[in-house]
């Protein structure tokens, strides 16, 4: 499997929609305030080694100048990027347990996302490959609508509280979208189905192109009509911070399909190899400060480490 | 990636060593009672399929002669099977909790289990693919001390209980093996380590030449000095059963190595395919009843599509 040309002349732009916010994150090794995170701010991160990124997104009067230089440090387009100001940046504060088995949410303001009106620039309409971070699926749709009609390949990522509480809206936009990000209790439950397999088959028949149930430290199954894929993590010895690691998954799934220029199934797969490389090592640093400086030289070399321990 | 060559012409033979036994068994959607169970039976019947099986045990008097055919329909060389007139077969009787999540032993009776003695037949002390089921550690090192000397490759398998309990003569006695087989939760207990990864790769370097850390429906990580591996479960819709899973896999990588008369590290991993397709076809039937009617045809398929499906 040859090696992706990271960040080729004439690439696709991949276009990241989500929130940029403050993050408090209490894990058992350590803590920290007001550190960058936001799907959207994850994702971009990650797409910005793949391919030229562009963010959109809303932040309050409290945004530093200096985290929005360090978007514009890895190349990403921030003309997305609207300022509130009035409204403080959307935070949100939150806890690990022991051998992060679950997190606790101890806080969570939208501040300014709360009323955000999303406007995609008239220079990224056309972008044909575009991640949509886990918002609320009403939100996901007005970003959608406002999409041209190119032939695009959306990411679509959510979490239970959409699936819990806007069922139909989800199930109405990830029609709309190629490839459809969620965990393995999401698809039962959308699905109301106890077998996550089953489930994710006939999500697959109803919805989007491809179906990806993240399995965080258990690797991804990819739903397709083609059949499915699946691939394990790459193996971290020692987990730092989880968070952002399927933003930065998502991100990074876009980045490479937009380098490639392809959408095909032999596409995603490398997308997807890649994309967990760049996952795995987000979590091996606090917040986002390991996946913001990654070199193109560890990523394709967590990537080979990644063939060499799945490929036969 | 070739097909193996299944039960070729003079392949060396599987000798399988572990409990046979009765079970009661519960899950969601049925029971069952005398079921023909055991590490042993499922090993053997697993390994049948692909090179010529040999049986150590030991039943008692309640043991049904049909349940005895049913190892010799599969060709299970049976001459080590011990009967004691005087008590009953191992019995066991689970519980399945609701979407496999658990299970709960109601009942574990020793029986003729308690005063066997292992009497490894003289016929088949040198053996060189050798799988000992997860019994009792000094009851597993009397096991190895009665093979022969040569150069023989050793599965050894164990539950927590024993990790547990007699974690001294596990430490001891798996130094003597080729692979040691646990699940997630065992390895970090054994090597008092939060992180799988790590405490897998200790493990290794104190033990073992590989040690397999089995995931279940997650898949397994192989761990060895020449680095890890990783293969994803066979996604099954419809899990009927678990019990047995883990000894059919174990069997499975016994018989294909002694099919391929190899122990190197490409054929492991080769091997490790064939045992995840089979274990992954044990599970979808009642007790053993699948497992004892795969055809040669049927496990090179679904090897096949677990190759389609994680192979690039």
């Amino acid at each position: 499997m040859d090696r992706l040309e990271l960040h080729p002349k004439g690439a696709s732009r991949a276009l990241i929609i989500g929130t940029v916010a403050y993050d408090d994150i209490i894990t058992p090794y350590g803590k920290g305030e007001w550190l960058l995170g936001g799907a959207g701010s994850y994702g971009a991160l990650a797409a910005s080694y793949f391919a030229p990124a562009a963010l959109v997104g809303v932040v309050g009067y409290d945004f530093k100048k200096d985290d929005l230089e360090r978007f514009r440090k890895r190349g990403i387009d921030i003309e997305g990027i609207q300022h509130n100001p009035n409204e403080k940046t959307f935070y949100w504060k939150g806890r690990y347990r022991d051998d992060f088995v679950g997190r606790d949410t101890l806080a969570l303001d939208l501040n300014a996302f709360e009323s955000f009106k999303p406007v995609i620039p008239e220079a990224y309409k056309n972008s044909q490959y575009v991640m949509i971070g886990a918002v609320d699926p009403d939100l996901q749709a007005r970003f959608i609508d406002q999409l041209g009609q190119a032939e695009r390949f959306i990411v679509l990522d959510t979490i239970d509280k959409w699936v819990d509480q806007k069922r139909d809206q989800l199930l109405e936009v990830l029609k709309k979208v190629s490839l459809f990000l969620l965990n393995d209790d999401e698809v039962r439950l959308l699905m109301d189905d106890s077998s996550t397999v089953r489930a994710g088959k006939r999500l697959c028949e109803i919805g989007p192109e491809y179906v990806l149930v993240k399995k965080g430290e258990h690797g991804l199954l990819l739903f397709s009509k083609q059949g499915m894929f699946a691939l394990p993590a790459f193996p971290v010895e020692e987990l730092r911070d989880p968070t952002g690691a399927g933003d930065s998954f998502a991100g990074a799934i876009v980045g490479a399909l937009a380098s490639m220029g392809r959408r095909d199934l032999p596409a995603l797969r490398k997308a997807l190899v890649y994309a967990s490389a760049v996952a795995s090592m987000t979590v091996e640093g606090f917040s986002c400060s390991r996946l913001e400086q990654l070199g193109i030289d560890a990523i394709q070399q967590r990537y080979e480490e990644l063939l060499a321990m799945t490929q036969l």
